[in-house]
């Protein structure tokens, strides 16, 4: 059962406009041999997220892009397969931002255990227990600063992010709009996940379907997205509202320059705030939100969805997926058992 | 020498574009007479502002627009002539949000006291210790929150505004860097008002000289215009930098919808904090800010120039050069002694 080899894809070409096949190079390695003080880590899911789409290209963005002919960048959960450091054991579950590839060789430092709880999957801790869930409560928590009776707005709402921002809204005793691409999601939303409503883009007038939904406007929007949605929500804001900015999905693919939202003037007549976020930013603060949530999931207050696409090799034809509107909740490959 | 009538100037059609002298229309009214609980103040000094712009159109906007045929809105000092309230007594100095005239009646709660200070003349209340000090200190304090020895930007920077963020921002041991429209006006803002730099952005080329003067990147850019300016800026904010979002003069006078940043993306990237902010809204703070810049101004921190036109009958003509860069400091209207 055990690879022989390092299966890896690499970096091939910078993607223009959405993520081809082609732009990740196959390659076999040796599986390598970690050295004193390090660790030989084993995948057995990879998380597919928006923000590949971003160490993809050359944009200027938060950490340095991933190089052409390097191995592709992403967050993984695996298991200790080989410990020269008394911090890690084999056998431990860790997680961290590694690469494409079934194993790799890593500093003790560089990543982070993953704790085996019963009745929890283990890729619940790349999901609502994970990055994920603590994307989602920082971002709302720290920046949205939810009061009860407030609305929340947000954008890829049926995204792995988004459905958490919500569920959270909901506990925080907000009013909670989802917007999202299908009616099928907003049903989920709504149904499943208790969102007070779900608005499908595509098929409304966003503006008026908004508006309907927002009754007493719009306090919070949590940003996944950018682009016309958000022009749209800046226009129903209420005065000192706050803009968690998370994501601009609909701007990463895009191959000319991408014009700021034309109702950027809002901003300054309704004295909003917007915060840009990126959750390695929270690191040292972890353990306060994943306690709150572990009892929230085991409440059952939490509800989760994953498609999980087993195979490494199915990551390059899988990840466009997070792009075309094509799934609902988080997007795993899953590697190894 | 007292007006046997009341002048005022009304809106006479929302401008397209630049404001027009025949945007206002002119009218003679009698003196008007205070009822019970009621002031009737003499103005005498107008302020200019670039908030009147916003004002005269019917653009989404911070307080209802000015209606076509009401009496133009601005900031006014005056002298109480009458009083129907033991508030106030004939005499007094005040000072609201009041309108384009001669003579005004309002409740005795529309206006605030003017002190008299010697050797501070009258029309600094309306300058660097009025609302337009008020709204440098609590933008830049509030919430540029400046650091000793960070890098602070300011566009507009030789208007009136921006030439109190820059000495502000001194005063916290920040490193200040002034965009303007003029070799004069830099030479102004760095040998006057002792800005460590000051960039001519008509003559030279805004990246590569912002980049040169900003040697540390940027902390805190302190907004005022918009458009492409910002845009730059974006570009080399530090991470964490706060943009205090005062005013976007740049697209006050549009005729089509103005693009948002091109570079919106960088305030995830970087996680920045872009706030809008009304100086009205900290009213109940100004005594703190009032006292500190009094202290400022007394020990000559603090420089200021002022434009004063004569006459109540040339504000229609002069509000423009609010627009064309044809002034520096602050532009006020002496209508009587």
């Amino acid at each position: 059962m055990k690879a022989k080899i390092n299966r890896q894809f690499c970096l091939a070409s910078r993607p223009v406009g959405e993520i081809k096949e082609n732009d990740f190079e196959y390659r076999e390695q040796p599986i390598p041999v970690p050295k004193e003080g390090q660790i030989l880590v084993r995948t057995i899911y990879l998380s597919l997220d928006p923000t590949n789409r971003i160490w993809m290209s050359d944009m200027p963005q938060y950490m340095p892009p991933v190089e052409i002919g390097e191995v592709m960048r992403g967050i993984v959960l695996g298991r200790v397969e080989v410990s020269k450091t008394p911090k890690w054991r084999e056998g431990d579950l860790v997680s961290g931002l590694l690469g494409w590839q079934d194993y790799m060789v890593v500093d003790s430092e560089t990543v982070s255990p993953v704790p085996q709880v019963d009745g929890v999957p283990l890729s619940a801790f790349l999901g609502p227990l994970g990055i994920t869930g603590l994307t989602a409560y920082y971002g709302l928590i720290d920046i949205g600063r939810p009061q009860p009776g407030e609305t929340v707005v947000v954008s890829a709402a049926s995204g792995a992010v988004g459905s958490m921002v919500g569920q959270i809204a909901r506990i925080k005793k907000c009013r909670v709009v989802g917007i999202t691409s299908s009616a099928e999601k907003c049903r989920w939303l709504t149904e499943e996940l208790g969102f007070d409503a779900a608005i499908d883009y595509k098929t409304t007038e966003l503006k008026t379907a908004l508006a309907a939904a927002c009754p007493q406007g719009i306090d919070i929007y949590f940003e996944n997205v950018g682009g016309k949605i958000l022009d749209t929500v800046l226009t129903q804001m209420n005065l000192f509202g706050r803009i968690p900015l998370c994501g601009l999905i609909s701007t990463y693919n895009a191959i000319e320059p991408v014009p700021g939202p034309y109702n950027f003037g809002q901003i300054l007549m309704k004295r909003l705030t917007v915060r840009g976020f990126i959750i390695l930013d929270y690191a040292s603060r972890f353990g306060e939100a994943l306690e709150e949530m572990q009892q929230w999931f085991r409440e059952g207050k939490i509800k989760y969805t994953q498609e999980i696409v087993s195979g490494l090799e199915n990551a390059p034809k899988t990840i466009h997926k997070l792009f075309n509107g094509d799934k609902i909740g988080k997007l795993l490959i899953k590697v190894s058992e």
